[in-house]
């Protein structure tokens, strides 16, 4: 079974190490490291001196301090006091501890790995004989556990250190940290199942399934994968069962005051996975449930589950997705909507729903090798999770507006979720660790392997050293996002014979040049990819990508981006902001037939590659000015439009900033 | 002082009597005298089969009926029983009773008058020694009479009374009526004012400012003047008065759940008046304290005061209101937001605050006669006062849109408050009977006196005739707003001099044609006004206003609006509704020289002039076709667009309406 971090299905041919050289993300993993890690240990230690920005407008989020760690010192007797957060605060400690696994591997550290192997026996302390561990419910309510789980985040936040104990075991060997999770995994297998006596339920928040997933893969134990395929089947599957236990907690002991006021489908537990036509509810639980799903529809070939997933699949990313890749049209339940309802300003496109929209398209590349997988998490991985986090590491936002004015956030109500300016951290902070474990894993996002096709599938043009087993080795090189340029070179001493997969991304499948070393064959191309037979001990391809500025259209059922256009060069989505183009930046457009430049700025935003055009705009009409008139023709005024990447706003000084801008008809 | 319901400043050529013979009002008429007033008494007094809608998604909200009748039977001990309802509910009662005096006016009714009498009758049990009366705080909570301000709309609930009770006296002769209203005013003011003992505050909610206006012009008793100049000016003085209140009354009581969320600006109460440089907080609220200071700054010409209404007049009807207008950008808080942001799916627009515009635009013309006044009241009662009523006068909007589709309603949360149906009652039913009273009392719009001047100014074409001092009469006939031709013949058997002042619209100002029998004179124009120096025993004036389409734009600040034009003529702005255009109305455009048809049909919609136009719309992109594309030209294809009266929408199927059309540029 599985081996390592990289690959799980592979045996003959599986990825046994990878070293990520690329620039663009080399930045990134170092900021992980130096920066949100040492950062967020001392703001989870409550030792930064900072405000805590509520997410929403509600007085009942607890936000004066994260006393994350501090719960575990409580709830283990090192400590006296009472839980404070939210009931899944635990959380942001294991996302934390799991993101630090990863920087030890490419970044060891042994200070950092010394913490690390502390938290773990402060983990180990706190957990109880039978391995149940959450602290809220230890300090507060244990005779609540498991007792309402619409609310309770036990699944789920257990199911978050599951994912770290994995990840530490893996990378440290530290194998207390893999018996804290099998412990707690062997407690829940305890008390949920079709068995009878068992609790015949779920968590309200998907997480446990992907878990439960990386578990059996860590341990070849049966009873996880068992259990994760339980709770997919079983969700949804009784509708009363969330309102049943609910009326014997008691009605009116809401653990998260407010939830109540939300339907079922925002658990996706309205009805069965497989009769779920479209994502519907909280857009984090459904794209959690959708990577376990993936994760356990490869692992137990359930075709039933690997079809919902592909049905999900495809209504969020053709009918629901933001042209950044941001999922959740609106704040009220962090939720989706409906078909073609993308309101640039009001949105949610929460940093963490697009983390795991990563994560879900991974498990499916696993699944099948398909370029839109691929291409969706070059959309995450370049857009709207990255911009999620500061250029400097201690600014995060949790909602990522595609249009945002300064006046519009501070005086309307509704939109008063969308920051101008990135926060020092949340009353509910899932958002700043949850990026930093994508960033500081993103080796595992580059290739998946085919055993059975002997297949190596290179997904992501993020240059890298892999070493395969037979002696394989394949580096990429390139100065991606901002050119298109990608060299690979592959040695294979033993003239094995396989298959490189190369995938040509959406937005060049018109336009790319390609040369390699096999001769005169053409390489096959299929699904978004290319595949060239190797058995040569040498092989070289050099792919040009179509590094053009693209104008680009959303489906004119898209009522909000009628009559505009977002600007996109390769993956990356660009936006105008207000510190380069005077304000209102409704007033541009775009020209019929314009000319964009490209420029490379290695000084501006830590080096980004900006487009400007020759444009038009209106003058603002004045103050005094009439609000309605009779209509006359429009004077347009040549104007210029500076571009910056999407993911780069707001690391100069607030403003106004739109990705949709207005195009001459 | 006031010697009848229309006029209240001159004596020497008062407006004695006045019969609306208009058409159109007639039947909006015949509506709240047949429809509107007995639908309303059998759910006020919970005879009504019907189901109950809350304005907002809110389980706090007392929607299982309407129990206000109910309420004063308990209070006054004639019935046993609990209050039921907002702690405003008795304000239901009062504004029906006001809308009954002002038919019987036109419609004499026995019965109608007998039923009245006795629910004054019961008011009069009701009303405490003291003269208090609100029957939520007799009944659930006589301890916290005036306790808790804030939220206890005690003043509010009493001033409409005192409405009613001054129209119903004025009308029926009916002292006990206003003996009632009387004793509510002096309980008040035995509690309120500047001297030491008394409360130093005022009502979260105002409205008993403008009710002590009228009071003071039915009874000539100074006290009430002075108090309702008191409320103005004390208003924001101290903005821990209601902090202060909420301390003694304590914290944790709210009267209505939620209301703290809101700050002091929704109450206008975080500075004074004169220092309100804009439209902050709910909007209905601002209206009707603006509508107060107006009054109240003419009876006492405190200019201070009367700057403060133009200021804030100015700023909602140049900056912060609808082309229908509609006024409150926000559901959350029913409010203002800021200037120029007025989306046109989210905004709420509430029949009551449009009906206070109307109050506030009346008592602007009384104050000075410009144009702009009479021009805005002119679009409130074409457009979004009576888009709160279905054509059958039992079916009621509460939110007024301008963009509406089902879906959006139905599964955006953010627009759960968008009903694309009117529904029969709300559970803050504070707009129909506030609409009936608009209505029943239309004939009090129609021309303010200047006794100095010795003018007399005709503000709205409403075909009437009325008889003023001295023997002159004024016959005003039009088939207004389908058609422009209006025709006054005045008859001045005395041969008195006197100024005839006619509004010229602001939709007309440029294109009309004038015709009168004094000869060579030209009249003189000014601020929006045509003056006729009149001496001869008859006068006639044609007047041909400027019937054509206009395409309405709005500054280009509204960023909703830009590339979009509405349809208006004459006064009433028109919409697309989906049972005349297929759907998705969002992919129609106007062309850039367009035709407009404008066809009267008597048979549709109760007789409507409809818009017809030949156009261009995009076909709808496939729903299997991608979400984002490179860029391509639209194709056009021919569409005809049929426009109707935005007030007359949804009175067919339900289906998309938009008022905002796109325009080719």
């Amino acid at each position: 079974m599985k081996m390592n971090l990289y690959q799980d299905r592979a045996n003959g041919m599986s990825l046994k190490n990878i070293t990520v050289t690329d620039q663009f993300w080399k930045r990134y993993r170092n900021l992980v490291k130096k920066q949100m890690i040492p950062y967020q240990w001392s703001v989870m230690n409550d030792n930064a001196n900072i405000k805590i920005t509520k997410e929403r407008e509600d007085n009942r989020i607890p936000s004066e301090k994260s006393h994350a760690v501090a719960n575990f010192l409580i709830a283990a007797g090192r400590q006296k006091g009472n839980h404070y957060g939210y009931v899944f605060q635990d959380t942001d400690v294991y996302k934390w501890l799991e993101a630090v696994a990863y920087t030890l591997k490419y970044a060891p550290d042994e200070d950092l790995q010394e913490v690390a192997d502390q938290l773990i026996d402060l983990i180990a302390d706190t957990q109880e004989t039978d391995g149940y561990l959450v602290t809220y419910f230890m300090i507060e309510a244990p005779e609540r556990k498991f007792k309402r789980l619409k609310q309770s985040h036990e699944l789920y936040s257990m199911g978050h250190y599951i994912e770290a104990g994995v990840a530490y075991y893996e990378v440290t060997g530290n194998t207390k940290a893999l018996s804290i999770a099998r412990r707690m995994a062997d407690c829940i297998d305890e008390n949920f199942g079709p068995e009878e006596g068992k609790i015949h339920g779920y968590d309200g928040h998907p997480e446990i399934e992907l878990a439960l997933a990386k578990l059996y893969e860590a341990t070849n134990e049966k009873r996880y994968l068992d259990l994760a395929q339980y709770f997919i089947i079983q969700r949804g599957k009784d509708p009363q069962f969330f309102d049943r236990q609910i009326e014997a907690d008691g009605k009116d002991r809401d653990i998260i005051a407010g939830m109540e006021a939300f339907p079922l489908s925002y658990y996706q537990a309205d009805k069965p996975v497989f009769d779920q036509e479209a994502a519907e509810g909280h857009a984090v639980r459904v794209v959690y449930l959708c990577t376990g799903m993936a994760h356990v529809a490869r692992l137990t070939h359930n075709k039933k589950v690997l079809a919902a997933c592909r049905r999900l699949w495809d209504n969020i990313v053709r009918k629901r997705m933001y042209i950044t890749g941001g999922i959740g049209s609106t704040p009220i339940g962090e939720s989706f909507t409906y078909d073609y309802d993308l309101p640039n300003d009001t949105m949610y496109c929460e940093t963490c729903a697009s983390v795991a929209m990563a994560f879900f398209a991974r498990r499916m590349l696993e699944n099948e090798p398909k370029g839109e997988y691929a291409d969706i998490l070059e959309k995450e991985l370049f857009n709207s999770t990255i911009s999620g986090v500061s250029l400097d590491g201690e600014h995060f936002f949790y909602v990522n507006p595609l249009e945002v004015s300064i006046e519009a956030s501070r005086r309307d109500p509704g939109k008063s979720h969308v920051m101008y300016e990135r926060q020092n951290w949340f009353g509910c902070a899932c958002c700043p660790p949850n990026l930093a474990r994508l960033i500081a894993s993103i080796d595992q996002y580059i290739y998946t392997l085919d055993d059975e096709k002997q297949t190596i599938y290179a997904h992501q043009f993020i240059a890298n050293r892999a070493q395969f087993d037979n002696d394989i080795s394949i580096e990429q090189s390139s100065h991606f996002p901002w050119e298109g340029h990608i060299k690979f070179t592959i040695e294979n001493p033993q003239r094995k014979h396989f298959k490189f997969a190369v995938r040509i991304p959406y937005w060049s499948a018109h336009h790319y040049t390609l040369h390699h070393s096999g001769g005169e064959i053409s390489p096959e191309s299929k699904n978004g990819f290319i595949y060239f037979d190797i058995h040569q001990e040498q092989f070289e391809i050099e792919l040009n990508l179509d590094m053009r500025v693209h104008e680009i259209q959303a489906n004119n059922r898209v009522k909000h981006d009628l009559d505009k256009v977002a600007i996109q060069r390769g993956p990356i989505v660009y936006c105008m902001e207000e510190a380069d183009n005077p304000a209102p930046l409704s007033l541009y457009r775009i020209p019929n037939k314009p000319e964009f430049k490209y420029t490379y700025k290695p000084d501006l935003l830590e080096g980004v590659g900006t487009i400007e055009v020759e444009a038009e705009r209106l003058e603002a009409d004045p103050l005094d000015g009439p609000l309605y008139r009779d209509y006359r023709t429009y004077e347009w005024k040549p104007a210029h439009i500076h571009f910056i990447p999407y993911y780069a706003w707001i690391n100069r000084q607030p403003g106004e900033m739109q990705v949709w801008v207005r195009k001459q008809l």
